[in-house]
């Protein structure tokens, strides 16, 4: 079969390698109907991190058919089709107990870095029953797609966290396909979004899908204060300060970037400001909802989708996904 | 009338002053039948902040007669028994109306800082109808003198704020009296309590009041994880750091502490952890509640007060108070 594999800094193939096969009594195969590309993988491919080993097939986006199945596996079939959630987890484990399945001992983040992923014609999932949801032949693929990771992502962390209510004004800071899933979902409580990024077409795309307005945050003084301010950039760039300068009395910060150190919480100003500040990683739990939301025309993750290839453009593809113009990016085998 | 003036760094004097008198038309005067003392007061007295005004009478906490009215006072009569609130609030500004009390641009954290306060015979209160509670008769001192402040301050900051269905076991970092009133109100929970704290004799007394163990924060290597933990002190103690090093995946730390200066936020841990961090200052919005449980007899907020004096013992009673070994201290008039 052909993968895409990465093979260190700067450097993948999309090359023909070894098909998967069930190894454990738990796991299935699923043949993939087509993938998308996270931004976890930039900094790995930038070799700005070396969370992806060495010629590991990438990818933990897919939506397939399931070809096979151990010996253990309850509740899938061969012929189902599945939507491949980005946590694999076992259920077992004493943090899958807690629902913590991103931490789960046997599993977690392992799809595309510790192990082969997605981006592949075929791909091995662990914990099959768990890992996966089954979905209709109605549903597009590219509103499939979106269940792995960056629906849920939004999902848990902004919706299943706040109340709405008291809220009246929101700021999104992100012009990235996470700030983008949280607008599609929180267009239905009609409040006021606005979106602080640095790339005015996607700012514009916002404004298009709902935002109330865009704005440039190198260029923006700040002042204007929000009652739910959800910060989706992470690492460097003093947006969990921006967050902090954002968010009015009585607010909450939600930060759903991934932080690669510590950052500074001006508690000597926030402690008086009745706050309430929200981290977290996504665990996967709430597929069974999204899934019943789109199939219920309430939300449109395709509308994330800005661009399409097919099985013989992997590489273009992954050159579109890199540029900073485009949310995402679908593949279809 | 007798009154405690603060005359700057380690200089109190209970000393004769002018009895207040109605200036606007929602003041009422209240004749004080006891107060209480708090730590707010005690960085002003060492002269480590400013916030106390030359000259002024201290306290933020009293109980007593109403024995004057102005015209616009119109839930209040001459004789009513009232708990007064440590925080002063004209319901009407753009804050009040978001029930942020505390941040009210006509009152706020007023008394006993930047108006006479409640360690005096009489006091003056702006804002009567909405800035303190009616009690009746029934009702002991040493419980109606909790409500002004301590008890407030836990209930709005801990019990208001958290779903304890899902939380196992709870820290308090801090062995003072917002840990203990935080204690009080949480023990109808029945969950495992544990107490950090540098007073060896404050600790056991939590343990008698039901906390599960007290831990001397200098001694203990902090290995045990909370699914909540309350932060009660504050200021460049270190605790906000404890306080993350001590909560456990998809747990809630509330800093209930003042603190003057920023701290460090690990969210390169805790982003992955499912954290939520609460800040807040009282609003004193829940004292109908208060009284009511009180009156059920459901918390006994007297337990905090550990020490009890007359009016000719009140600068011993600030002494007592100063005292690390002591929570609260009542000075009946």
């Amino acid at each position: 079969m052909k993968a895409l594999i990465f093979k260190g800094k700067n450097k993948i193939e999309w090359t023909e390698t070894t098909e998967p096969v069930i190894v454990e009594p738990t796991d299935i195969i699923v043949k993939i109907e087509g993938f998308t590309f996270s931004h976890a993988y930039y900094r790995p491919y930038l070799g700005q991190d070396d969370s992806v080993a060495l010629n590991t097939i990438m990818g933990h986006e897919g939506v397939g058919i399931v070809t096979a199945v151990g010996g253990s596996v309850i509740n899938l079939r061969v012929g189902d089709r599945v939507a491949i959630g980005c946590i694999t987890h076992c259920n077992i484990c004493q943090w899958c107990l807690r629902k913590a399945f991103a931490k789960c001992v046997n599993g977690g983040f392992i799809l595309g870095t510790k192990i082969n992923g997605t981006h592949a014609e075929y791909v091995r999932i662990p914990y099959g029953d768990n890992s996966v949801i089954k979905i209709s032949s109605t549903i597009k693929l590219a509103d499939a797609l979106m269940l792995s990771d960056v629906l849920p992502t939004a999902y848990e962390n902004v919706i299943k966290k706040v109340d709405f209510q008291n809220i009246n004004n929101i700021a999104i800071i992100g012009d990235g396909p996470i700030g983008l899933a949280v607008l599609l979902l929180i267009n239905k409580y009609h409040k006021e979004v606005d979106v602080y990024g640095h790339h005015s077409r996607k700012l514009d795309y916002f404004e298009k899908l709902g935002a109330h307005k865009g704005y440039d945050s190198t260029k923006t003084s700040l002042n204007i204060k929000y009652d739910l301010v959800i910060e989706c950039v992470g690492h460097d760039r003093g947006t969990f300060e921006q967050a902090q300068q954002m968010v009015n009395f009585n607010g909450t910060i939600i930060t759903i970037g991934v932080f690669n150190k510590s950052v500074v919480f001006n508690l000597q100003q926030l402690w008086y400001q009745n706050i309430t500040v929200h981290t977290g990683i996504l665990n996967v739990y709430t597929l069974d909802e999204l899934v019943t939301k789109i199939e219920a025309k309430e939300i449109s993750p395709m509308q994330l989708v800005t661009k399409a290839f097919n099985k013989n453009q992997v590489l273009q593809a992954y050159e579109a996904f890199m540029d900073k113009d485009i949310f995402k990016v679908v593949v279809k085998l």
